[in-house]
């Protein structure tokens, strides 16, 4: 089973993973917690470049970048642990590229809906999480603790344009996304989520 | 004017295009001499990753960490130099990765053809220097000095496919690539660059 979490920036993914990862584990399944973009050794190299590294003048090279990180964890991380029987958890996967490359950085929808076929080799998550939260609280959540990111210190345009498309995408595909508003506690929210994954896995008790 | 070096390992690519440039530089113009990978800040980050980078499990990561790096180059270093009348000479190109990538990695023609369009903005060089020469001597010369990386340490049959692959290229546009055989010496190599150039540039004298 592939679980994804998606979101704006301080919506809750980070935390909300690691804690469904400590609730399947504790039920006795084997689970694997990993994130894009970073995934993998390479991968850490780029999301550095990515989020801290130096601004990019072209407005591809940002999507190729995610690309090249994306089609790296899915062979080396995410395909081989589904293989193995594990619940694969990823914190962002193709969702986070359409939403902030088209949405966000306004590249044709054609090529990074290509780019997300090729890079994913065509696996999709069984469940997505989607945590819904307004921008404004999102990213003041998001920056207490360390310094801003590229995707951080966009303004506030960019991070509604991202929730939008984020919703507009849970409309197109309900089976596989759930949309849970992040404004809720964390206990809450998590409670959610553990009920979807109960009702998914066929053991409500 | 757009002047690229193209050939396998230890051709005398980085060798002629930094004498192309000082000859160019005595008659007057003015030269950028850039390279691929790495010709930009977030370029020299992926050259390492590229060239001593941990081994890459999926077989489109390089592709795209390549295009990012071109579609990074093009924007900010080869169009600005062309922009402002400069002659712009790069070591390597997009006749690398079809060469590189087709020939040698085996991917689809259309996929790298498409990353090649779009990563190089449509802009093709105005004269391609395509140093050929077998394999075997040229692999000897190329890692004299330095530690082999990941393209230098492939076997023999994946040089000659892309010195073949090369040739295939210089054939289809042999307008716009001149075939050098690079097994003559230095100054004879740079004594016809040279003569090919002034005829371009239309001052024999």
């Amino acid at each position: 089973m592939f679980i994804t979490f998606e979101g704006g920036e301080g919506c809750g993914k980070s935390t909300h993973s690691k804690l469904l990862k400590k609730y399947l584990k504790n039920k006795g399944y084997k689970v694997i917690l990993t994130f894009e973009p970073g995934g993998t050794e390479v991968g850490r190299i780029l999301r550095k470049a990515l989020l801290k590294g130096p601004r990019l003048v072209s407005r591809y090279s940002e999507l190729f970048l995610f690309a090249a990180d994306r089609s790296e964890h899915v062979e080396s991380v995410i395909k081989p642990g589904l293989k193995a029987c594990m619940i694969v958890i990823s914190d962002r996967f193709v969702d986070s590229t359409a939403a902030y490359q088209i949405a966000g950085r306004g590249l044709p929808k054609d090529l990074v809906s290509e780019m997300n076929r090729i890079s994913s080799g065509g696996l999709m998550p069984d469940l997505t999480f989607l945590l819904d939260i307004p921008p404004k609280i999102g990213v003041a959540r998001g920056t207490k603790s360390t310094k801003k990111d590229k995707f951080e210190s966009e303004n506030m345009a960019f991070h509604k344009r991202i929730r939008k498309a984020y919703l507009r995408i849970a409309k197109l595909e309900p089976k596989r996304i759930k949309v849970i508003s992040s404004i809720m506690s964390a206990g809450e929210v998590q409670g959610i989520i553990r009920r979807t994954i109960d009702e998914k896995l066929g053991n409500k008790g």
